[in-house]
């Protein structure tokens, strides 16, 4: 990829993130120098996807704490829990989130014999653990997946769970760029995704950039691409998964999937291990995030609908596990029943691959 | 409605149409004095809607041959038909569009014996009669669809198939209108119907100038307001319906029509028989007018994805019939098999209705 969507810059102490708001127009890269800015940058969508936001506020805990005058142990994790606590109140779905952060207080934790400033080390070499562990992830979940596809074969993707939503090559899409790098020619069908334009800003820009085929649609094409017979699968992201494998991710996902049942198109989630939370039975439990209605009552170009009218605009929703056929991870291919695939998978030790 | 969708007037000889393209931020009207300027505003979405595009298209040929110095019959029939060929031209899949063209057509042929000068009034009759007929359709439509709605449902409906797509208060609105001037209260949910936005422009705006309550969601959403057990049936309008009942519309339809099946929840259309294609046996024949890349890839304030990407851009798309639970026409309500219930209504005589 010509771009870096995440990078910690050691020497400046700096986390630059690729300003996502202003693709696919301009390549600016953010530059947060403290905690506060980092939780705007996720909040405002400046970094978005389950995994990258996992690793950027991982680095918003680094920033947090790094000026800390603490000289032991008790007040600076007071400190790290106000790190934490800010953070984690940015976005309230993808599980990715709480769980880098609650790595990060474990560091602490585990470091809390040792001075401050050795504590403050463990925190950044955590923070670029979990990026380094995503970019390796996100290689796995592109091999497991890529064996999936045959070459001449259409994927429907909905919002953006590539290179940019990850510090690596994608979840989602790493099993497209995997299977290109193959030589298996693939195409990719990108739901614009509304309202934010995920699909039109960033997927078709990170596809056209790493010379992938896509085609561009309005979600409410999915169904007609399909009844065309122009999708052998969909493959999404996801932002959490319950242990019996319902799938929280990007809202319309609920519905492509129902069309795909309808057209009988499997569906197949590809996400980090990370991102499966099996401390909820199901995607009853998820909390799902209201973003504010003018994301989609306003354009850049002004009032998309009259002042007045009530908007209603849940950010994500869940799919029932009976509608998902695989779920790629890193550590192997999960299919139904998901309690026990996602249960088994979870004792599996984390291997690198021998080829990755 | 304190809006007129279509005026003629008689004075100057214009026809005014509100500029649906400037809402909601402006209500501006256009004033077409040439044929030319007619088929422009119908292709450019000034005027948009099945019945109301097929009310334009008539005082089109009005228009067109107005200034027409033909002395007999033959040479001004010429006229009309390249009139009538340009109107033609302008957007394939409505159908109405051919059909209120070939009631000009007809008007001219049974004047032939007249004055060139008095088959020109002729002509204009015969638009003001499609125009008014019209108005009386859509209140018929109201009054046959009111009676299946019970205060306190909401409805969800997927571009605009309202007073701003209609000489009258509108097809699928007509429905809500009527429910709503019945005291029964009804709510809409409006899919905003992209690319065109017609559901956050047009159908958001219509239904809150008439004090109707409705949510605006994106068209991704319809599945999860759906599962949330917020919406009790869809009403949509129709661009053409075909013999066996499978039916035409905004793109985005079929999708609904899928979810709505999956959810239980009965889908319904509204439509002038005007709009019922008895000519065709099945959706297949009908044609789908494919728009420009740009109404996806750009925004009125910049581009919405990168330069060189590829688009699919299908206006319409075609719902079987299986998943139509009852197409509502003035001259009443049609069931499955559509093949038998759309030829019984068109043998009825058409009969305003008492109350009408």
């Amino acid at each position: 990829m010509n771009f870096t969507t995440i990078r910690w810059d050691r020497d400046e102490g700096v986390l630059v993130l690729l300003d996502q708001t202003r693709l696919p127009g301009e390549v600016v890269y953010a530059h947060c120098r403290d905690i506060e800015s980092v939780a705007e940058a996720i909040k405002g969508l400046k970094v978005r996807g389950a995994p990258a936001i996992g690793v950027a506020a991982a680095y918003g805990v680094v920033l947090g704490v790094r000026k800390s005058g603490a000289d032991e142990y008790l007040s600076f994790s007071r400190e790290v829990d106000e790190a934490v606590d800010l953070l984690a109140a940015t976005r309230p779905t993808a599980v990715n989130l709480f769980w880098a952060l609650e790595r990060m207080r474990r560091t602490a934790l585990e470091q809390r014999e040792a001075p401050v400033e050795d504590i403050k080390r463990a925190l950044l070499r955590e923070a670029e653990a979990i990026q380094s562990e995503d970019e390796r992830t996100c290689r796995l979940i592109g091999e497991h997946g890529a064996a999936m596809l045959r070459s001449g074969q259409s994927v429907l993707t909905h919002c953006n769970a590539g290179a940019l939503a990850t510090s690596g090559v994608g979840t989602a899409l790493a099993v497209v760029y995997q299977a290109h790098n193959e030589g298996k020619r693939v195409h990719v069908y990108a739901d614009e995704t509304r309202p934010v334009l995920q699909g039109a800003r960033l997927t078709a820009w990170e596809l056209a950039q790493a010379g992938v085929g896509v085609t561009l649609i309005c979600d409410s094409m999915a169904a007609q691409v399909m009844k065309e017979g122009r999708i052998d699968c969909v493959i999404v992201g996801a932002d959490r998964v319950a242990a019996n494998g319902d799938v929280a991710n990007k809202i319309g996902t609920y519905g492509v999937a129902v069309l795909a049942d309808a057209h009988d198109v499997p569906l197949y989630v590809a996400a980090p291990f990370s991102s499966i939370d099996l401390s909820i039975e199901s995607g009853s439990e998820i909390p799902i995030e209201v973003r504010n209605a003018a994301e989609i009552s306003q354009g850049p170009g002004g009032r998309n609908a009259p002042e007045e009218v009530e908007v209603y605009n849940p950010a994500f929703d869940v799919t029932p596990a009976r509608y998902v056929s695989a779920i790629i991870t890193e550590r192997g291919v999960a299919r139904r029943p998901y309690a026990e695939s996602l249960a088994a998978l979870s004792h599996h030790a984390w291997q690198p691959a021998a080829t990755g």
